[in-house]
């Protein structure tokens, strides 16, 4: 028989079809039946992941492809967070975020690293596993109270200032944690360096961002002949942004998140409709990338098991203590809140593991254990942060009638 | 100093944020750029990747992402024009569009083959010369008249239909092709399988995928608890039929055309602009791809460059000649138009170029020749269809107020 065009031509549009229908399809599938079962739709998202990936079913092997849709997924996620949140709301709770995040850095790294001690493991890796538990990955917490109309609550103005110092903060610990564990001397003015342009770069376009925004974009947008122009300028904002975020040492979704926050003012009722459009194609690929990546046969022997739950419920507990105690003016219920919103370590614990790997500082079955750590954050996180805000499920603020409150996932 | 995250991640983060905006920005600006001087927008698009490719700036080369977000870029852009299409109405030009697409094929294959066997270059070499002269890239002259709100327009429905029949046309030329070019004899048992399961496919989805579609998606629609879920499932079924078409010899775009149609009577103004919001995201990159692949320094020398030229014309007028005699009745406007419109060979045309060079049937200088027919084709195609078009530019047909038409790019 003749085997069919696609075949033939090698272009591979079939295997593109079908990867993107599996996750796709998958994400979706399982978010309703998580939805069904009283849970937030990303768990079904998440698990996808676990499913189709080498944990179960073992369809999709996570590919460069699905790495740069993931990564387009969560900077869409973000941008549509940063929509969302207005600037001014976010530098009124800039001390509270400062103190989550600082004690929600050292409390993590602290456990993590005296465990793998404790445990006679080498010191780098040790040090490495701290550094993976530092981590905070925001997209799943954003998500959850975007989607519940809630990121108006002085809750999720905090996680979401305390993740952008946290990524920061994040980086300041990997480069340390780098030198040591190379046992190389710590390059104090590389680090200074470092620090001083990521806060310049943040502080920047978290002050003079939304003003440059709001005289230059309308006026370019009505300058312009071109269709839907205010998307176009968007979009090119938002991969500018994250660039310029990577240049100067922060992570690409957070220059993504200070893009959509940077527009939040002036963003019309379409933009919003147009970038959810976009954002829900690629989240469920943000989404199930976190549980390809895992491997449960990492885990098979008992002791790296046992290990990985150790290191599992230290995650939680070293976040929730962290970052609760440094909320805890704010009362008990807040304080659990930003305690959990800020547990999920998802894609950047991940990438801080690979880093490890890559420099062997770290072996197959820390890495497998900083892996599952991640993944499992990300998962209990959502359902966890159901219960915590269950008491103040609020309808969403007050839109246009015709305006749907923008629902990720 | 201290390397950047990104750089010491190594997760790319940077270089994808940085070609999105390459691609992206330059697409928009030279769409915005080609719109102020009196040409479609889509021509920009198409320039920006002759721009950045290695014919001019060699800035950007392409690669897999590049590759399958192109991929994706066509597959919505068709996707978005099955949306607005009829299946009835295109039904009601099925024996026009048959003419056109077979005299469409026959001429531009002829002429093709005459030209090369004419100049003494090998049998194989002719062949596939022909067969890349015969392909249709639909998505172009979809686009342009999407744009102008005439998707309405017969003529708009007979190139959409000859397309398809010219997709399976296609694949029956590049398969007699092969087996002629490798001095196999013709596989008529294979030939014949190829053509009934591609005929079956498109013919079982054109006569029952709408109404299968109007009784399965409103009730699944209804019945999901989660958010968005029209979108979640018209997007999975795009990817379905996608995979399906491929699967069935068809190219992946022509399932994606097939299952807008099908949702097209039901789709909400909402699923329009979602699905808009991921088009307008990735078409550019269909677009800047196709330029991209064109290396001008390829045809440095001055015969190649006369064959080059030789076979744009041959092209171009072969199309017009083959498609416009076939729709001749219709009048010389509409005949002009028909004729216009098959003309862009795009991506289409550069596949069947691949696939020739890989079978080692043409060698490198006829790739870079029939490569420039693909690309200049398309580029030259908008503003003529602009021409062609321009007495009826009628306003978009009554749209309820607050929606505005589909404009792709």
């Amino acid at each position: 028989m003749f085997p069919p065009l696609a075949l033939l031509v090698g272009s591979g549009a079939d295997q593109l079809a079908l990867q993107m229908l599996l996750v796709f399809g998958a994400a979706k599938l399982l978010a309703e039946l998580a939805t069904r079962a009283g849970m937030p739709g990303i768990v079904g998202g998440l698990l996808s992941g676990i499913l189709l990936g080498p944990s179960l079913l073992n369809l999709i092997r996570y590919n460069d492809l699905l790495h740069a849709l993931s990564e387009l997924g969560v900077m869409f996620l973000l941008f549509q967070v940063g929509l969302e949140v207005k600037v001014s709301e976010l530098l009124r709770v800039g001390k509270t975020a400062l103190l989550v995040a600082i004690s929600g850095v050292a409390v993590p790294f602290a456990m993590g690293y005296a465990i793998y001690i404790g445990a006679k493991h080498p010191q780098p890796e040790a040090l490495f596993m701290g550094a993976a538990m530092v981590a905070t990955s925001v997209g799943i917490t954003a998500q959850v109270l975007s989607s519940k109309g809630l990121l108006e609550h002085r809750t999720a103005k905090i996680i979401l200032g305390a993740a952008i110092i946290d990524d920061v903060l994040g980086l300041l610990v990997l480069a340390v944690v780098s030198s040591m564990g190379e046992g190389r001397g710590i390059d104090y003015t590389g680090l200074l360096t470092t620090t001083v342009v990521s806060v310049v770069f943040v502080a920047a376009i978290v002050k003079y961002g939304t003003g440059a925004v709001r005289i230059v974009v309308p006026r370019l947008a009505r300058g312009m002949r071109l269709h839907e122009s205010e998307y176009a300028i968007a979009v090119t904002f938002l991969f500018g942004m994250a660039l310029l975020a990577s240049v100067s040492g922060v992570a690409a979704i957070i220059g993504a998140f200070l893009a959509g926050m940077a527009l939040a003012e002036i963003a019309s009722k379409r933009l919003h409709t147009l970038v959810q459009g976009a954002g829900e194609l690629m989240i469920p690929f943000f989404l199930a990338s976190i549980g390809l990546q895992l491997d449960l046969h990492a885990l098979a022997s008992g002791s790296s098991l046992a290990m990985a739950i150790a290191i599992l419920i230290a995650a939680l507990n070293s976040k929730a203590l962290g970052c609760g105690l440094a909320a805890w003016r704010l009362g008990w219920k807040d304080a659990a809140r930003i305690g959990i919103g800020m547990a999920p370590r998802g894609e950047i614990g991940m990438v801080i593991a690979q880093i490890g790997m890559s420099r062997g500082a770290i072996g197959q079955e820390a890495y497998g254990v900083a892996v599952f750590m991640a993944v499992m954050t990300t998962v209990v996180a959502p359902p966890l942060l159901d219960l915590a805000y269950k008491d103040i499920a609020q309808p969403p603020r007050g839109l246009p009638p015709d305006e749907e409150p923008v629902q990720l996932g």
